[in-house]
């Protein structure tokens, strides 16, 4: 055992006592870099906690939904320097060959480092691999002079954030922070305390960053596993949807994952990717991430291949006319972000046929605009495809459609379900 | 909507009646075959519900354990001729070549289906893979002229007992029953109803035959895939354990599974090997599920690996003695099927080690007997394994025992713990 006081006297400089009492006090200025649906969650929540906040982005139109006395807008990084806390709330995506995209973190990284110098806490909240804090963001910020532990803290918290979830929001999720160093850890827990429910130190910033890999490789995963065990269900005939809410009923050790036609988004089909190129540095092959990841990537094009199939020739001489509904990767959301359907279009258009699309939430998509859905239009088509499920869809029309539909999430389940009810009586 | 009433005409015959009145009126008698773990948890829920029940099992001591004054035991099968009811709870365990077995079904389906012929509700509990009951089960009993749906009921209800599980047992463990025609699945209801909360029954046998096989596909793919993620994460220094209980925090989506030396027992490792199987008699590829069992089988060897890096040629010349801690394929119980403890073994002798082990519910094996845990014996060994984490070791004498412990299950955590608590201090 340590003795405490020994440990707070070692452990104690003014740089550190100064963050510290500043965010106890609520006079700390927190700067947000990057004011997507991460950065806007979190400048919400400091802003309900009265931090004077400045939120950078580049796009004015992300910096305009916020309104609020404590909140100052920039698109010029330089209006950071009086920040003594700064969040960088960056994309990580992937390149167009499908590798770790970390330009925007590291841009953010170097902007910050060359703020004027006084002391400051730095906490990045995207998702990276594990370390890149230690490895690319510290570097970037010791060749600009600042000194890690001494006047600069640096921690990862990545963010949890699910859009559209109501149950869990920033606030009662717990937050993961690892910092560079003891200091580092104990400034983030404290501004995050104050913010969120509960705050979870690690050890290493590594161990915050790798558990957030843990989290969308589990979810990728199983998405595809699901995926892959719908091609023999399918095939043998047996209703895979039943089949998961049979198992669904296991009050333990199952977690419920469903088919469809691909995974989108900013993080799952994202997340394991940086999780594979990281394990290859250390020549670790993860083949069933690597499969979850190639069969993710193939699911639009089985789709294709199934309307095809449906189709079975009744076209020739023409092309075939396929109406997507739904393109957002996900239900009630405007995030077209790696969505499947979009890849749907593309491997539609590549076997020429001519594509339309209704989605409530997107007007506009490369050049595409969203149709009204009427009757009409559905007679027009040849086959329809369900790609997301928005509530708002009016799916009654497309129930009784003397088409081809191809319902890649059993939405159109509740219109024709008729199962044994549990006193086992048919409903 | 189909009128209730000429449904129940249609529906109803003499045979679905009488053993129906009988069920509700708890005068139907039940026999069980096989009275290992799962037969003796229906035995005794059934006796408390004052069902009179034959037990039925080649093995004597299985039977002695049960006392009760419904109770009937019985090494001989046409004992059971009297019971309206018969429930079938053989293992369905993999044979030499890793291959489904189900002959232990076959013949007790041969045996009743050789009973004096009147009316009889049979419902197979043993998993088995989809299809099994309908193209397997069905025939026999089809061969002995009795006639599904007419006066044969055959339903399958895949057991879900978690043995050593004290919050979820059979009563309040949601039961799936899936009968060949809707009377079949009524009777098992109404049977399974009397004893358990909460019955849910699928469309087809088939739906409940394959749910089982999800469940359990699901725990080793997702035991796999950590196994796999913590070569990286040793490779690279991250200590997998605590990363996990950082993605444990986030509370949906997430579900965690532990590293270790390989998952045992009679259903995990075994019932993905049935779900392969199945699916390539339809030519389907499982690529996740055959990696996830590779893993699986895999990992005794990577402990020895280990054993053999931790030695280092430090025994050279002489057999490098190993004991191993836990045998039992799970904490708490004398269970050693399929456990990797006894293939750790395999491939140590097959590695020169001298092996010897302790586990205190398991006092003999193979030919071994359980050694008494010393200090002496301790200090004798070159290496010793922590296979399986059983409460009652005295883990003490290990924590600080100068030598290498290999311990695949990190039940030494608690001993040497020293991370940051949830307020940022160190404990």
């Amino acid at each position: 055992m340590r003795s405490n006081t020994t440990l707070e006297n070692n452990f104690t400089n003014s740089a550190y006592t100064n963050i510290l009492s500043k965010i106890k006090n609520r006079k700390v200025r927190v700067g947000v870099v990057g004011v997507g649906y991460v950065g806007q969650a979190l400048v919400e929540a400091l802003l309900a906690e009265r931090f004077e906040t400045v939120g950078f982005d580049l796009n004015e139109s992300k910096l305009a939904s916020i309104n609020h006395p404590l909140f100052s807008p920039t698109t010029s990084v330089t209006n950071l320097s009086k920040c003594e806390v700064i969040c960088i709330c960056v994309p990580t995506p992937v390149d167009e060959d499908r590798r770790p995209d970390i330009s925007d973190l590291e841009k953010a990284s170097f902007d910050i480092a060359r703020l004027e110098k006084k002391e400051r806490l730095v906490v990045v909240e995207s998702t990276v691999s594990p370390g890149t804090l230690r490895k690319k963001v510290l570097p970037i910020f010791e060749k600009a002079l600042w000194k890690g532990g001494n006047n600069l803290f640096l921690a990862i918290s990545p963010e949890r954030i699910d859009p559209g979830n109501k149950s869990f929001t920033l606030k009662n999720t717990p937050k993961i922070v690892g910092g560079i160093d003891e200091r580092s850890t104990r400034l983030a827990v404290e501004l995050y305390s104050a913010i969120v429910e509960k705050v979870v130190p690690t050890t290493t910033p590594e161990i915050a960053e790798f558990s957030k890999m843990l989290e969308n490789t589990y979810r990728l995963v199983n998405i595809s596993l699901i995926n892959q065990i719908k091609g023999y269900a399918d095939a043998a005939g047996i209703d895979i949807w039943e089949a998961i809410e049979a198992a669904s009923t296991k009050p333990f050790a199952f977690m419920a994952h469903y088919p469809g036609p691909g995974v989108g988004g900013h993080c799952i089909p994202v997340d394991p990717v940086y999780l594979l190129e990281e394990a290859k540095n250390y020549g670790i092959n993860l083949g069933m991430v690597e499969e979850a990841v190639r069969i993710n990537e193939e699911q639009p094009k089985k789709v294709i291949s199934e309307a095809k199939k449906k189709l079975n020739g009744h076209t020739a001489g023409r092309a075939p006319k396929m109406l997507l509904l739904g393109i957002a990767y996900k239900p009630g959301t405007a995030d077209t972000r790696e969505s499947p359907a979009i890849k749907i279009i593309h491997e539609a258009e590549k076997e020429g046929f001519e594509v339309s699309y209704f989605d409530p939430y997107v007007p506009k998509l490369n050049g595409y605009n969203s149709r009204f859905l009427t009757r009409e239009l559905l007679e027009e088509q040849d086959v329809v495809v369900i790609a997301t499920h928005h509530a708002n869809i009016p799916y009654e029309l497309i129930v009784n459609l003397d088409k081809p539909v191809i319902d890649t999430r059993n939405i159109l389940r509740s219109y024709h379900q008729s199962v044994l009810n549990p006193n086992g009586e048919y409903t």
